[in-house]
């Protein structure tokens, strides 16, 4: 066997046998086959694609190109993953509510990159908290708190991580077989035993359609089932950013809000959704609305909170702020973004949400770049929405008035403003199980 | 433009503008564009072709990439040009003999590598001839005495050698706009106004059949006409050798024969066409059938071996060696390879003979490697000879007794006899003028 052979066959169509993925996987992550080589197959698999078993195969080698986290003595470890968002704070929220219900929460979380936040900046936001446990420390919070969220220390899938960072270079990222592949070998690896995934769709999400959804979705699904790994995806809306707020303290606070009870409508239908597909998939519950209830009800009764509370103290944050959120660091300037007109919001595009966050400081443009946990937006309103001319359309949270007043300009203009109610999209799209 | 949006391009079948296609040229040769990119491009033209136009864009940008030869003070030159072969010393018959017709010949050679060998490798054989001429001492050897031919000192489309290098390591080879603006930039980037191309096709060749170099015959033709170089292409047999000899002073000693009237009727065939065209070309004869008359008249009359002597010794040569061939040194085993039984040679794939020539010290495995001028084979019977057994077949020249034995094994095994007479392949296929 030798690289050569193995382009030439993706190269005129043909399918790779799970040992040709192997060797090629195997012989990338050990610097063996050059990235040129790596880059006209990968270039062949873009154009020629996959079949879903050689998606499969290609998962699973890169799942096992470095750790796999052992999570076995915890019993059935339902994961969540999101395909990436704007103003995302799902896991924030999801996390304690699943260890409500007993089902055990052990997350790895990555940070974010580009226009997209992540969930550890997030967390990092509340002083104390750390997201650098031992894998051991990690897995005894779970044991003794029944759910811990930490960074990803381990090695893990390090073949898609050199693919991964080849592919931007080489415009091959827009492949369902290699973004599926990509996901799920990281999900794999990250020791989960059933998987509920959030496939984002719109201007925020890297699936611009439904269709391109539907078909990433049915093969991560597929790759799930065959790697033996209950799958279920969950097509949301990702048009305009997810509930209120941008920015990483900023979305701790409405997590806090939410879980306290006040709850923005398209998290909710998101959370609800995500939720009861996990309750179920954890064996806890078989009916997807009743599920539903239950949630809302540890909402209600004060449980998902105090295990929010718990979790966060847990790994070293001072609950302090969760209890008292005006304590969290604010921004030096508010800057009010007014609307120029009468009518109705009928587009917020969040990929350019998403960059006037990262703008702000909220994120990172090279991974080197530090962030401020405290800047961000608040979008006052949203899609649909009827507004005044005058009226407040969002908050620009900065340190600097110059920026401050730039991106509230640039806010100003991602807001569309027309005559007609917009016909709105549903926040769940669809549900492959 | 960046590379990451020409590559998108390709890869989305788009076709490429002229500046898109210098923008990679020029920066993939400065080395701003990375092997991996070029890579991904290049996968990406395999699976997905180019337009004419585009291939001759591709093909003027490699010719600009380095050198370009000035020899327009020679007034009209004629190149000739074979896509390899095995046997191949037409360029030693036919420069002389198109300089016999004072058509000037100015030509830049290669050296040999892998099974098929290099002119400069069989001038070399004769002792004193200097490949190595300035550009200007190169000129004016063809002011003075109508011909020259030297080794590529020039850097001539260095984009062309660096993405020749890469397409051997990432399975690219075997494509048609690849090939030809390969072959095309180098023979733009020598400076000839005109072209006849020996596309040769079979065993030994690069296009194993009559359609795969027909398509590269007229790709080729469309960008030298397209870049303003009339060009013509014949394409020729290579199912078997050319000839008798294979090896590097055997095959001067053929030329030598064939210029003195002892002509094989393969060589003879292809020397008549390929001559003809060139003449042609040169505005000195517009009928082909004449032309081939003429050419046999200047070797009758020794106009033609007369100027192979007198560029031998131009350029440093011992003309001795011509005259008295045994003066060249001998290898010093001389191994028969004999028929094992009565009947007609059906096959003697050119490539298996090429490879047992370049084991035995005449050709080179890897770039470095020094050769022996004086090893090699002479093919006694050839396709369609009756034989009986026990008859020589052909003769291994070594230096190494053992290597001998087993290399007249494998020549032994690469005759293959049969009862039935075969249909012979005619040597000259196709013109495409």
């Amino acid at each position: 066997m030798n690289i050569q052979e193995i382009i030439a066959k993706k190269r005129d169509k043909l399918e790779l046998s799970k040992e040709e993925i192997e060797y090629f996987i195997t012989n990338y992550t050990n610097g063996k086959i050059a990235d040129y080589q790596a880059a006209a197959l990968v270039m062949a698999i873009y154009i020629n694609g996959m079949s879903d078993e050689e998606t499969t195969n290609l998962t699973l080698s890169m799942a096992h190109s470095g750790d796999i986290l052992d999570l076995s003595e915890l019993g059935t470890v339902v994961d969540k993953h999101s395909t990436g968002g704007i103003g995302d704070k799902v896991t924030l929220i999801l996390a304690p509510i699943i260890s409500s219900f007993d089902i055990p929460v052990a997350k790895m979380s990555g940070r974010g990159l580009g226009y997209t936040g992540g969930t550890i900046d997030k967390l990092e936001s509340i002083p104390g908290y750390k997201t650098n446990l031992t894998i051991q420390e990690f897995i005894q919070n779970v044991k003794k708190n029944g759910i811990s969220v930490i960074s990803q220390t381990l090695n893990l899938a390090p073949a898609d991580k050199k693919l991964y960072a080849l592919r931007d270079t080489i415009s091959a990222t827009e492949s369902i077989p290699l973004i599926s592949s990509s996901i799920m070998s990281k999900k794999i690896a990250a020791g989960a035993n059933k998987i509920v995934l959030d496939v984002t769709c719109g201007s925020g999400a890297f699936m611009k359609n439904l269709k391109q959804a539907e078909s990433l979705a049915k093969m991560m699904k597929k790759i799930g089932d065959l790697a033996n790994k209950q799958t279920v995806c969950i097509i949301t809306n990702m048009d305009e950013p997810l509930g209120k707020a941008v920015g990483n303290s900023l979305e701790v606070i409405e997590a806090v809000e939410f879980l306290k009870g006040k709850m923005e409508q398209d998290v909710k239908e998101v959370i609800l959704e995500l939720g009861s597909y996990m309750i179920k998939l954890a064996g806890k519950g078989e009916n997807i609305e009743e599920n539903k209830q239950k949630i809302l009800e540890n909402i209600a009764n004060g449980k998902a909170y105090e295990k929010f509370k718990n979790w966060i103290s847990s790994q070293g944050g001072d609950v302090n702020f969760l209890e008292n959120v005006q304590n969290f660091k604010k921004a030096k300037y508010i800057t009010p973004v007014v609307a120029q007109k009468n009518g109705y919001v009928t587009s917020l595009n969040a990929q350019k949400v998403g960059e006037i966050s990262m703008n702000l400081g909220a994120g990172r443009i090279q991974k080197e770049d530090t962030i401020s946990p405290e800047v961000g937006i608040i979008l006052e309103k949203k899609i649909g929405a009827e507004v005044q001319k005058g009226e407040i359309l969002a908050y620009i949270y900065a340190n600097n008035e110059e920026l401050a007043n730039k991106q509230a300009k640039n806010l100003e203009e991602v807001y569309e403003i027309q005559e007609n109610k917009p016909k709105l999209k549903k926040n769940i799209l669809e549900i492959i199980a």
